[in-house]
């Protein structure tokens, strides 16, 4: 098993001042910046990306769900609907906490994953991004350890980094995270005096690994946890985007006290009204309120309300189910073109979701190899992004959720082609021969912009 | 002039337990909390303002906007066209800095307070909520000082404390913030080494003060911020709802380098949306940028988009111009009243936005009588909401936004009923009679939730 590793805080100067721009050598603010500012720093791959959105580029790299197929008129429907019948509730000041009716709601959408949960646990938040910032905000305190999945959600790193922890990697495998390597890793710092706070983990559909985590490791993570004192953050963006058979019970549904569960409207409906929510444990859903007001007062309501509109017209089922198929197809796409047009790769097979994770064979570098594929006009997330240590340069995270098959199999013809002119190269000229990156300090958890998420 | 008073950040651990509610003593979490959840409590008159919200109670408390005066049917028309014709982008993620198109309408929006800045200097935020929270975020460490009028807004307070900062108050008189009061808080902190970092402000129809900062004060508080190196932080919701005459010219037209300048749509507008801006300095904007991506990976495409279609499809200054109207007769309506009954008070004269300070007779104690205000079924804030160290007893804030002008005269009236049958108890008895308040531990700046805003 891999050994668990940590990441610093250190101040990085130079970092900070490539964030800051052309301006920043004039930026009177310098010497006033929080110490947490130093774990926010724009990725360098974020100037890529803007070239990456270009029309011309087949895009594998952002997390967009497919919205055409949502049926729009119904939701313009709805929307009217709302404005004329509840439009000075839709349009003034909510609960903190969020809509009763949408809460209500939003436990009939968990019963898949059976979380079993009342109305009065669950938080409505501002994208389930914000359920991670709250979550973090009252558990951690600077130089704590948070445990994540080794590669991890390059937004929860973020967050975790903003808040001055530091993130230890646990492996997975193609079963999920590995439930040897989280007690070995939980062993390790309780020997080393450190405090462990949160476990974050993307069971289903994992972003960016694209694998699942087995049923019969479920129980075993929730209780290693549990066993050590650290709160499990079951991240379940993607839950009922399995391709096939019902999906997995959370691990909430092991032990809701110590558990607190993340689910999102973004991938199942849509992301532009950041629907998110957190169901947590009684006394932590209290603090979180409190939180979430000091941030944004409370949740939108038009938001919930129109997410609550949207789940009581339309048989919403049915649309995951569009979506599901969709996506289930684009997974086969790009499964297929790598096995024809990229053999000397290996990759994750997901059986829902987003993503596939692909490493390169040896002696290739994704991140450096990044500009080179943007010029052949194909995109993607190199793996350090998915690291807060440096790790994965040899990985890269392919999205199918967006582009459509077509699109997606010229993409991997055009990578195929980057891929074998590197591999020429390095046949030639050695390992010397490849682009030095320029080191983990300029990757990792820098905050490549939200079409990541 | 009042001596500065500075609150510290102690542990209060009666104050944590009762925010905890019922379950706390089992709650095994309670050694896990970072030490920044100690700033976060629930206020005692939360569940006050549960029953406030009852209909056959006058509430003079809430800051929410009078929306039926908007037109709903342009709204609903509004939204059904974006989804139509923009649909696809309405409902996906968008930038983290927020849509260009609403950046760019932003800019004219703040053209009467002389804000001049470009739709690059713009980030859109999830209300001007998240904007006071990112700011506090990048500058605020741990028992750095934080500047605020005495009294100030409940929900800034609330900000400053969650990350952990000393709030020193600067007393306002009818003409707004004092400029010798602040310059001599700063020499005091100076010389007792402390780090003071923001100068929190809402110069125009103050919350809760209902004073406007006059016009030959505002270069001289920037030029006394900037003399110090503090950032001033101006808070403006209100600017647009003056009653006569234009908006005088913003403390960020003073010195755009040395400001940063908050709006929101919250009450011009409609709340439920939650937009909201900060326009910043260069370098500041980077930092408030990755920040809130961080936070929320990016606001609501749905929400921008919507307020850029209304302010494009409507004639959004006459609707303001509505609202002005509206509030006019309102705040006229309370001030008529309270001369008529309430004349042993002492109060403010509004010239704009939502609210009345009321100041009672000597040995009254508005915290202590909310209770019984409540029970003949009249409610406000009381003072001690907007200090962050007690002060404010002998105080209150009333919010004429939302009752009629009828309703308001009906409240004033059971107010006044309340006062005198304090008032008598008071002359009969002495003050060993009035109820003793628990002491600023357990109101200040504990979270009164949203309907406060």
């Amino acid at each position: 098993m891999p050994e668990a590793q940590t990441t610093g805080t250190t101040h990085r100067p130079q970092g900070s001042r490539r964030a800051d721009g052309p301006g920043s050598r004039l930026d009177r603010w310098v010497d006033a910046y929080a110490a947490r500012t130093r774990g926010m720093t724009a990725s360098e791959i974020r100037a890529l990306f803007a070239v990456a959105n270009r029309p011309e580029v087949v895009s594998l790299a952002g997390g967009m769900p497919f919205l055409s197929a949502l049926p729009l008129d119904v939701v313009g429907e709805a929307l009217a609907r709302l404005v004329s019948e509840r439009g000075t509730v839709a349009l003034q000041y909510g609960s903190g906490q969020g809509d009763p009716g949408l809460r209500d709601k939003i436990i009939d959408v968990m019963a898949p994953q059976q979380v079993d949960a009342h109305p009065d646990d669950v938080v409505v938040t501002t994208g389930s991004q914000q359920a991670l910032d709250l979550v973090t905000r009252i558990f951690v305190d600077p130089g704590d350890v948070v445990l994540a999945e080794a590669p991890s959600y390059v937004g929860a790193l973020g967050v975790f980094r903003a808040y001055q922890a530091d993130v230890v990697h646990v492996p997975l495998d193609d079963d999920g995270l590995v439930p040897e390597a989280l007690e070995s890793a939980l062993a390790s710092l309780a020997a080393a005096g450190r405090r462990v706070k949160l476990l974050y983990t993307v069971p289903n559909h994992h972003n960016p690994a694209g694998v699942t985590l087995a049923g019969d490791r479920r129980a075993r993570i929730v209780e290693i946890a549990r066993r050590y004192g650290v709160l499990v953050l079951e991240d379940d963006p993607y839950g009922l985007l399995g391709f096939d058979g019902d999906p997995l019970p959370s691990l909430h549904s092991h032990d809701p006290e110590n558990v607190v569960y993340l689910g999102s409207f973004s991938k199942t409906f849509a992301p532009g009204f950041r629907v998110g929510w957190a169901v947590a444990p009684h006394a932590v859903r209290e603090k979180l309120v409190l939180a979430s007001e000091s941030a944004i007062l409370c949740p939108s309501s038009f938001s919930q309300l129109a997410v609550a509109t949207y789940l009581e017209d339309h048989d919403w089922k049915h649309q995951v189910g569009v979506f599901r198929e969709l996506y289930r197809e684009r997974a086969a796409a790009t499964l297929d073109a790598l096995a024809d047009m990229l053999p000397s790769a290996t990759w994750t097979v997901p059986r829902g979701g987003f993503y596939v994770w692909v490493t390169l064979p040896d002696g290739l570098d994704a991140t450096a190899m990044l500009p080179r594929a943007v010029t052949q006009r194909v995109a993607y997330v190199p793996g350090t992004a998915f690291y807060a240590d440096g790790q994965g340069r040899q990985s890269m995270r392919l999205s199918y959720c967006y582009p459509t098959s077509e699109r997606i199999r010229e993409g991997v013809r055009r990578l195929a082609a980057v891929v074998e002119a590197e591999t020429e190269l390095l046949a030639t000229f050695g390992p010397q021969s490849m682009p030095r990156h320029p080191g983990p300090a300029r990757s990792g958890l820098a905050s490549p912009g939200p079409d990541l998420s």
